[in-house]
């Protein structure tokens, strides 16, 4: 595979196959866009908790046993913001603050996020582009049993126990897609959904107004590949599951399907799930059956792989 | 001593003699104001130095050994800073940084730094009334032979190496004078110039319009009292020694008494400077003389008791 790749991730998993490509191919193959609507002004410091997902972990800083956050890293900053009677229930550590800091000190100087996007990936010796989605904000907002509730949080300070009844994401009618995501899009040989949250990760990215438009409309030499979180009916991590069955959706690769008919070709699916296979194919999409839990680091570069392979040489 | 006592402070000197008078003094008869003229700006964060180190101090926290920082911090916000290029040449804690993403949090949010101080001061448990003498900025630049130099510049990236030719309080003249300060100097029953820098300390101060001129014309039933922070020709702490050589003054107590005139009653010096006591008389200040250097609370507390005492009952 000599041509460029556009991965489109989210959190945790997305963050696994994007190091996986991250490990296979050069620089200038592959742009990892990232979502951003989980974005929050957290003590009057904006945070990306995705981008920095991506970001730790291609530099390799990445806490290994929680999959964000950075490894080794204390808390006491909260601590004594904790002292400030301030809401400390989003856990920031001490290392991570100081990339908090440094970017809300960037954007205020005007840089626009993906300049400062750029720069924190530059310092941290990532040398694969990471984008936002957008340099506008959009907020992913879940309505729920307990009132509306910005993505972070539903996910960290109710742990995704409220229902969900919808998801909305605010503000996404006046972003504008990131000037080199539009780009990728363009250049891109293959575009590859990596298995992230489809409501709360690639939602946020397709709502970002041309995006899907765009990827519904590729050239015939484009390929359009997205990876199913969802296995064996459980999602790998966080609440995917839990979100689609409160939405109405059918909790399998098969529900996670139907989010990407449209503006996908080939629909990677856990061996676990191989016997769904004639169910995505019944949908138009070329179901692709390979191992999709990433514990290794090998498992991670081997789905990549496979994943790479679907356009040869 | 029933009445009210106004302490004006800067940093390590001013922040052991507060804590004297706080121990002895009841909230409602002290007011403790600080300087600001080393307030900086790093990493997009507002730093009161000063301020906080009397905040430190009434709360407990305080790093004993330095005189400013708290107890027991790490640094470890700051070794990540460093992986971002940044300058980290000014040591920032990570309890200390909380106080300054909080600090300027509360600043956008549009208080004034005497209510941030308040709140700040309120959630330590710091019970004594702590303020800026401003809410504007007033920022002191040392003139050197290596350039102009911001305070911390100087002091700390600098370690008060560069040879002072002059100083100015930068903003000065457009600044006012803290709301409650003024009202301070006019209710006060002793005013406490307390053993700081009389240059980088006091003198931002006095530079606030209206202070030096509010100080010259109390009321005679006032009292203004001044500790010396020169000892024996030498500075307890700090540069003051070796900027007063340097701007021409003559390095002693009597140095010091002199930018006191015309604002001060009783000038403080210590027992080691007790020969020096016909000098303050001839410039027509009241010498006291006691033991000013400050290592134990005990210390603290037996010298602004030297102090509450000159007003009796």
């Amino acid at each position: 595979m000599d041509g460029k790749v556009l991965a489109l991730a989210g959190g945790t998993g997305g963050a696994k196959l994007a190091l996986g490509l991250a490990r296979i191919l050069p620089t200038e193959q592959l742009v990892i866009v990232v979502n951003t609507g989980d974005d929050e002004c957290f003590h009057g410091l904006h945070v990306s908790p995705d981008l920095d997902t991506i970001m730790y972990t291609l530099a390799g800083l990445v806490n290994q046993e929680t999959g964000w956050g950075l490894s080794g890293d204390t808390f006491n900053a909260l601590d004594m913001l904790r002292k400030y009677d301030v809401d400390t229930w989003f856990n920031l550590g001490d290392n991570d603050l100081a990339t908090h800091v440094r970017r809300t000190q960037l954007l205020r100087q005007g840089l626009s996020l993906s300049q400062v996007t750029e720069e924190l990936c530059r310092r941290l010796g990532v040398e694969h582009q990471v984008l936002p989605m957008s340099d506008q904000p959009v907020r992913t907002v879940l309505t729920t049993d307990i009132g509306d509730l910005p993505m972070q949080t539903y996910f960290v300070r109710h742990r995704s126990k409220p229902k969900v009844s919808s998801i909305a994401y605010v503000g996404a009618e006046s972003a504008e897609v990131a000037p080199q995501f539009a780009a990728a899009i363009a250049d891109a040989d293959i575009i590859v959904f990596c298995p992230s949250n489809p409501y709360l990760s690639v939602g946020p990215i397709l709502a970002v107004p041309g995006v899907r438009e765009n990827l519904a409309k590729i050239r015939s030499t484009q390929l359009r590949v997205a990876v199913s979180p969802i296995v064996g009916g459980a999602a790998i991590k966080g609440p995917a599951a839990k979100i689609m069955a409160e939405l109405g959706h059918e909790v399998s690769c098969v529900g996670v399907a139907q989010t990407y008919q449209g503006i996908c070709d080939v629909f990677v699916i856990d061996e676990q799930d191989a016997h769904l296979a004639p169910d995505i194919q019944r949908m138009g999409l070329k179901p692709l059956v390979a191992p999709t839990i990433m514990n290794t680091e090998a498992d991670k570069i081997t789905l990549a792989g496979r994943i790479l392979q679907l356009k040869g040489n």
